[in-house]
């Protein structure tokens, strides 16, 4: 099955001859590997959305309407009695179209100040289905245990696991478990897969994003991934800062109930706001800006970024997102948001040119162009 | 969230305090963990099917038929708008059924005659669906990659995958890398979890096996856990012995589309043969007999068998399944098994009693008990 993928790395091997924690990071890197890498040897229309989940369309179709194209397919299916096709949704009323995403989950420490594996893996899943505009519904949960794993850490992440789910009104309904020789894992890794159902027809996707549209947060940013750096480094402050790990499928209902004219959402985790700024910016060929002194940031949490030599822009969350939304729904969307925390607000707006940029007000009034992430920031953090 | 699972862990401390990798071997002590941990913990009606996936109705209720209550759930859900409820399989027409399913891919060697990780990672979940009686269409992929993996090794796998995903007519929707310190992984892991939509009426199920069923294999069995063993260790044979490795759907919609009644299907990996037998006689409640020499095992298999101490019928396939069909379709069955492989062959029978329990007639004609796996026997085999 030769094909032109068969010739030759995308990326040169002479530039990366091996993967770097900086490839796992949310940055530039990651992203040259998921587009070089991944989405040139994966390449279909639900990948091409780079969106944090694919969202499918199940209806059954009737005999008659053909099935969609499979873009890598080698044309027709060999198999028996396909009537119809699964395709990108069309469109059409009385479909269904489920959500789909995953997640692996290797943060260090297991335990952290308002967190652990367990739940991160729980609600970072439901939170990617909730950025689809889905509801949440089932997970999958794969355990990569390395041999030595305390029986009790084991029980501790599990119980953590099922009280989020409870919270996150998901049940866990398939699962996997592969133990791996000592010195070859780090205690435990979990994948979950989630499906959710899209219950409306709004188009929530990075590509829906369009000049005038207005960026609303729901929250104060850089928690989690401080709470995680603090105990590495064995920070303490006065009150310990906790991680924001959160589920966001209520809010994200209720502001589709409201009918709320949603473009795009985006959970703010590795890369934290900076990045997802960017990869939106780029997908959808818009100039984003944003206004520094609207993103509320702690002050412990600022504080401990200066210690740590941290931008609280480019810090992980795991219970904060953005909302691109037309602007005549912006002040709606806003109540609604407070209703869950008092500290969402409206931080910027998209403009037509220059495309693929994203730029920043200062607190001193200075524009600037806020990045994507070049090297490694915070390794492990989810 | 106090409640019962919160007290202690349910496999005591003092027997196993830490994970061996025996608890991944797909043996008794994996399903030890799988009942006592993740069973009890996220109990709910489709993971107590005790199937290769769990199968989800997603059809849209209309408002006033009440949603299935979850199991574990506090409740009704306080999400706004949820019309109607997606809840185990009712039976009604015009319903769309999904199967579900996860695997983690720990393989090693990365790369082993007839197969390597990335191919394992998509036929093996391919198959996982095809053993719900569905048609696979969509995985998503969780890389876990350590620090240092050489970039060309990632693209052979990648390619490999894409290849294998053109074979199985499945598309990779949706995915998530992970970068872990070097020495705290183990070059790649791959999860994949999958989604099929399932286009017939039978309930194939463990449970629903039944006395009377006529139990048959689609080929020889041990090649795979044998191919990665012989690498291992280092030994070489006059041909190299290679994986059985392949995707599964395409036999099974065969024997679905000719209307064959099947009450359960089970690829034979971790723990092969004896193992799948041992825990659908324990789910269904039925006795197992099998014919020791009805058992295809090529003679260079058996060989390495004896040399590394191994039995063929505990060794993991990942292109060998059972089938659990009605006696006067077997026939029909066979037949279709063999146009993919003409050592497919009828091994056995289910019985009425002695509940849960799989018995051998051997080559010399004595009839034992052929237990599920104790100990350990091929860590990381899949």
């Amino acid at each position: 099955m030769a094909d032109e993928f068969t010739l030759s790395c995308p990326i040169p091997i002479s530039q990366y001859p091996q993967i770097l924690l900086a490839h796992g990071g949310g940055g530039k890197l990651m992203h040259q590997l998921i587009e070089k890498i991944f989405g040139a040897a994966f390449a279909n229309d639900y990948l091409d959305e780079r969106h944090d989940g694919a969202v499918l369309d199940l209806t059954p179709r009737p005999p008659t309407s053909p099935p969609a194209p499979p873009r890598h397919g080698e044309g027709s299916s060999p198999f028996p009695f396909r009537e119809g096709g699964w395709g990108v949704r069309s469109g059409v009323g009385g479909e269904v179209r489920v959500a789909f995403t995953t997640d692996s989950y290797v943060v260090r420490p297991l335990f952290f100040p308002g967190g652990d594996i367990g739940k991160l893996a729980v609600y970072g899943t439901v939170n990617d289905l909730a950025m689809c505009g889905a509801r949440p519904l089932f997970l999958s949960a794969g355990f990569i245990l390395e041999e030595g794993l305390p029986m009790e850490t084991l029980w501790k992440i599990v119980q953590s696991m099922r009280a989020a789910a409870q919270q996150a009104h998901v049940q866990i309904v398939t699962g996997d478990t592969k133990v791996v020789d000592k010195g070859k894992g780090d205690g435990i890794f979990i994948n979950t897969a989630g499906i959710g159902i899209i219950e409306h027809d709004l188009a929530i996707s990075p590509k829906s994003v369009r000049p005038g549209d207005l960026i609303l947060l729901n929250g104060d940013v850089g928690r989690h991934g401080i709470a995680i750096m603090a105990v590495r480094e064995g920070l303490s402050f006065e009150s310990a800062i906790e991680s924001d790990c959160a589920p966001l499928a209520e809010v994200v209902l209720k502001l589709i109930e409201a009918g709320i004219e949603m473009h795009c959402l985006r959970d703010l985790t590795r890369g934290g706001l900076a990045s997802a700024l960017n990869e939106i910016a780029q997908t959808a060929q818009v100039h984003i800006t944003i206004d520094e002194s609207a993103v509320p940031v702690r002050e412990d949490v600022q504080g401990a970024c200066e210690i740590l030599g941290l931008d609280p822009l480019y810090v992980a969350n795991e219970g904060r997102f953005i909302a691109f939304v037309a602007p005549q729904d912006a002040e709606r969307a806003l109540e609604i948001l407070r209703t869950f925390s008092s500290e969402a607000t409206l931080i910027g707006q998209v403009l037509a040119e220059p495309r693929g940029l994203v730029t920043l007000t200062s607190r001193i009034g200075a524009q600037r162009i806020l990045d994507m992430l070049s090297g490694e920031q915070l390794p492990r953090i989810c």
